[in-house]
């Protein structure tokens, strides 16, 4: 009997339009599909998504225990957990498709778990579908180009160091500040400084049905937006 | 009477699974079909995905004059060209779906027919639907992620200026090379004094039937790949 392959599987932003053929072919012919149990809403809008396009019938819902904590012991246990969870479905041949928003190679769970699936079930197949990224959706909401010509986009999750957001506004053309829920008043001075306020936008949740954006960034200075927020600075016009 | 919308349509990378249920939405809804016709094969690829995917009726196909040259006046007045084309159909009450590879807001020439199209139809809709971007087809090939937690990714188009290479390889994490065909040998040099030759990989059409990846780099010195090629480095393991 074959093992079973693990499918990473990008259902899109948030639009369930937004999903890709490949991912409803996958998650048809998986037996079990596989989805991250957190405190965040980005997955159970995966399920919503994947649950309006097609009858789950008798397919296993596995959840994966995923915890959003920064300690490294904690987090190295459960992606383990999870990888045996999902390596004694492929071990009885039956495939895994993690369902996950957006693109399951940038910014997703499903690329911790590779490793540890690997080293669990060795002669599984490990392969990911490609889907529409958040920051395409966000980009189509206003209908600004990410990138022309010679132009670079880079991509920053801005949570993190806010002295990586300012060396980011001098690399690129476009810059894409992802997770931005937790420093908004830090970018937004750091925006003014650099004189492109009026280049930036602020997008939630792209193609959700409570989507937002707004072009006066200064209207949200003080707030705080949650985990699917971003903000695009395109300088040129 | 309504005057028609403009789309600017992503059908994916180039396999035609890859394609949004959106971008089938839109392409059936439209009465015109717009094509780039250029040298390049990007138009027909992406002819040939959505012709295997719905049966076009008595849609317009209309070709759009889009010449491949540095040439700012002939840009801009075949631009302006494709545009009165469009406007036309728009005036008419009809949706015109200009379809594009990839994502069309990142590097399509969907883009540079906007402020056109603004102009002489400005009572008509623009409207992008995204696609899954070249990149994001390329990393799951090999399964390698693009962006974990903290880490920043940078799409730097290579076939400019060389400078620009060197930049982008110090100022992110992942690094996605676009339009390497005519810098192969620099970017090669590039990688190897920054000792990044053997964190990259070098992918040709990902999707398409005739894709092609190859990892050791130093087997593609001195050749001139396609326009579809592109090179990802990713620093961390």
């Amino acid at each position: 009997m074959r093992n079973g392959v693990f499918y990473g599987v990008g259902v899109g932003p948030g639009d369930p339009e937004l999903i890709t053929l490949k991912a409803i072919n996958v998650l048809k012919s998986s037996a079990v599909i596989a989805v991250p149990r957190s405190s965040d809403k980005g997955s159970s809008r995966a399920l919503e998504i994947i649950k309006g396009v097609f009858d789950f019938g008798d397919k296993e819902i596995l959840e994966l225990p995923m915890p959003m904590t920064k300690d490294r012991a904690v987090l190295d246990a459960s992606r383990r957990e999870a990888a045996i969870l999902v390596a004694q479905r492929l071990g009885k041949g039956q495939d895994v498709a993690f369902i996950t928003l957006g693109d399951p190679l940038i910014f997703s769970t499903f690329s911790y778990l590779i490793p540890f699936v690997k080293e669990l079930s060795p002669l599984s197949g490990i392969k990911a579908v490609p889907g529409v990224t958040s920051f395409s959706a966000a980009a189509s909401l206003h209908c600004v180009p990410l990138a022309e010509t010679d132009e670079r986009v880079i991509i920053v999750p801005a949570a993190y160091e806010l002295e990586k957001v300012r060396d980011a506004l001098a690399s690129a053309d476009t810059i894409v500040l992802m997770k931005v829920n937790r420093a908004i008043d830090g970018i937004i001075e750091l925006l003014n400084e650099a004189g492109l306020l009026d280049k930036a936008f602020f997008v939630s949740r792209a193609g959700w049905p409570e989507e937002e954006i707004i072009t006066d960034l200064t209207a949200i200075k003080g707030t705080k937006p949650d985990y699917f927020s971003m903000i695009i600075i395109r300088k040129n016009d």
